[in-house]
């Protein structure tokens, strides 16, 4: 699948440690916590910033108001068809820091292990972690590691904090969308959602289906450099691209009208979301963004998202209307419009 | 207790919920995860920036460098003789920001909560996180919630991430430590190790003590105001303050010596020390800095430090030498000098 970084030629030995898995010891601040971060932990983000082991960074950043997110991963399971919880953490702080416009300078890590852990495993979440950062060019500033018992934790959570720069002159968001936009996704939707719901054990679902997440810095920063007026930005995470859409339709007080079959969903999705009675507007996806732009630059702000190796997939969807404010409808093929509502039962736990 | 800030006046009713404990739903991302944030969260932290809920902050800093920080806490039990883990998330951070010199302007708080948490005592939580942030003077700013099921974390966890400014002209670190140098510390050491051992259960231990627990950045800028060349600042969390000279003497490449009897410790860290076999000086404070400072400007800087509510018990406590490259040493009643080792064993797991 093109639109995914290919880290096919990418190794990482494992060093060589004391243990197999992860100790008490390991987060007591004593021996076993230096080998750790020297040996498993450092070696994977040298940064300037991170190389004096302080227990914070000084960043010197470009001009511009400052964009700042967090998010802790506490997906299952660990490791899941096309990323694990190492992709998803950077993808998803990189994502929340670009969709606000932010240029990402810097991230922040932060690991709570179980006791019992393999190191292995650890050290394969680091590899992830870093060459996905290494994709989105961010740089790990600094981090911590805590150990809790067994039954304490369930593996790994994740927490990763990002600061982005919004160079002058961007003004995204809600505020600025009006009757007239187009919408525009730029690739297939539900893909992560139904990539873990099926990688969960005991689903009696096989299919060739991956996950989505990447990080979309890059996507954004050709979009905007098209010269399109982009309105505004998300990606739709939790709650799929219906929560996105609710949201701004709400937070705009404006309709948004989705054309008949204009969302791209892989058959895979659809084929599961049918079969588990899921809609797939309402999955996670982890790599894709909504965006809002002037309907007279639709074209332009189109063809700049599927010329990007993330965006592959984009499509115009829809358009934003005056006459049913808060509300999102779709077309169908009969001719008529059928509402489409937030997600109002409980989405899929531990989704990321 | 004079050193801690005072919240007896402080009321926080618990808001009306349809639970009293925590449900996967609750970070599902529907309408409970919304509940939660609209009734228990954000009226603890009105902020400009956490107002737009979106999935980060736009932040508008002054001029100066950016000091950036991270930290989970994972402390048990989560309350404790002088705060409890919110607390700790607040102080921590602001801390960490704080020693490098920084500012702190914003904050991030991202839970992890266990299915089955008491509401109550995630409320509780909030409110002195609310309260500490206020005393700190630093706005929350963005945040994330998730929930795991029962058994996959101990109540909970929080990590904080923290952003400050240096103002231009400050200059702290180990390589600016010379001998002759003065070393202060801002008050007792060891409380907050030895509150969370003898609160733990099944020690057997009864005592007044109480965490130190404090946010330091205000005690900061009172020493940094007063004049004196303050070379580097620190504060000795896990390995106390035994790691903190130990690391400062590696990086400096410097002798230690502290003065016999000089540290300052309470009674009952001692007496409960003493009756386990431990050291005070490797106990972690959560509330009090090391600060390395030019000898002649030491007693000014004494005297700034002991005018702050989070520094009555400061003292000057030893001096930087040339004589033994990397070892911190203290002298002794006879006359002799001993070695003050690093912390070798394994530390009290989840102290902070």
């Amino acid at each position: 699948m093109s639109d995914r970084p290919d880290f096919s030629g990418f190794t990482c030995p494992l060093p060589k440690l004391d243990h197999d898995t992860v100790q008490m010891a390991h987060g007591a601040g004593g021996r076993l916590s230096a080998d750790l971060f020297e040996r498993l932990i450092l070696p994977r983000f040298t940064s300037p910033e991170l190389e004096p082991r302080d227990d914070g960074a000084l960043l010197d950043l470009p001009p511009g108001r400052v964009a700042f997110s967090t998010d802790t991963f506490v997906v299952t399971p660990l490791f899941f068809p096309g990323g694990d919880i190492g992709t998803l953490a950077v993808c998803g702080t990189v994502n929340d820091v670009a969709m606000m416009g932010g240029v990402p300078q810097a991230l922040s890590m932060a690991f709570v292990l179980e006791e019992g852990l393999p190191l292995a495993d650890f050290h394969r979440i680091l590899c992830s972690m870093e060459a996905t950062a290494k994709h989105a060019g961010v740089r790990v500033v600094t981090g911590d590691t805590k150990v809790v018992g067994r039954g304490q934790c369930d593996g790994i959570y994740i927490n990763t904090s990002g600061i982005g720069v919004v160079p002058a002159g961007r003004d995204l968001g809600a505020h600025r969308i009006a009757a007239g936009d187009v919408v525009l996704v730029s690739g297939p939707a539900g893909d992560h959602g139904t990539a873990i719901l099926t990688a969960r054990a005991g689903l009696g679902v096989q299919t060739q289906l991956m996950s989505d997440c990447a990080p979309l810095n890059g996507l954004v920063e050709v979009l905007l450099a098209s010269g399109a007026d982009v309105k505004a930005l998300r990606d739709p995470t939790r709650g799929g691209l219906a929560a996105v859409l609710n949201e701004y339709a709400v937070a705009a007080r404006v309709g948004i009208r989705l054309d008949d079959g204009a969302v791209p969903v892989r058959d895979e999705v659809a084929g599961v979301c049918e079969m588990l009675g899921l809609d797939p507007l309402h999955m996670a996806c982890e790599g894709r963004l909504v965006a809002i732009v002037a309907a007279g630059d639709a074209d332009r702000a189109l063809a700049a998202l599927q010329g990007h190796e993330h965006g592959g997939g984009a499509a115009r969807i829809g358009a934003v209307n005056d006459r049913h404010a808060g509300v999102v409808t779709m077309a169908t093929a009969l001719g008529v419009e059928r509402v489409l509502d937030m997600p109002l039962g409980e989405q899929l736990p531990r989704i990321c």
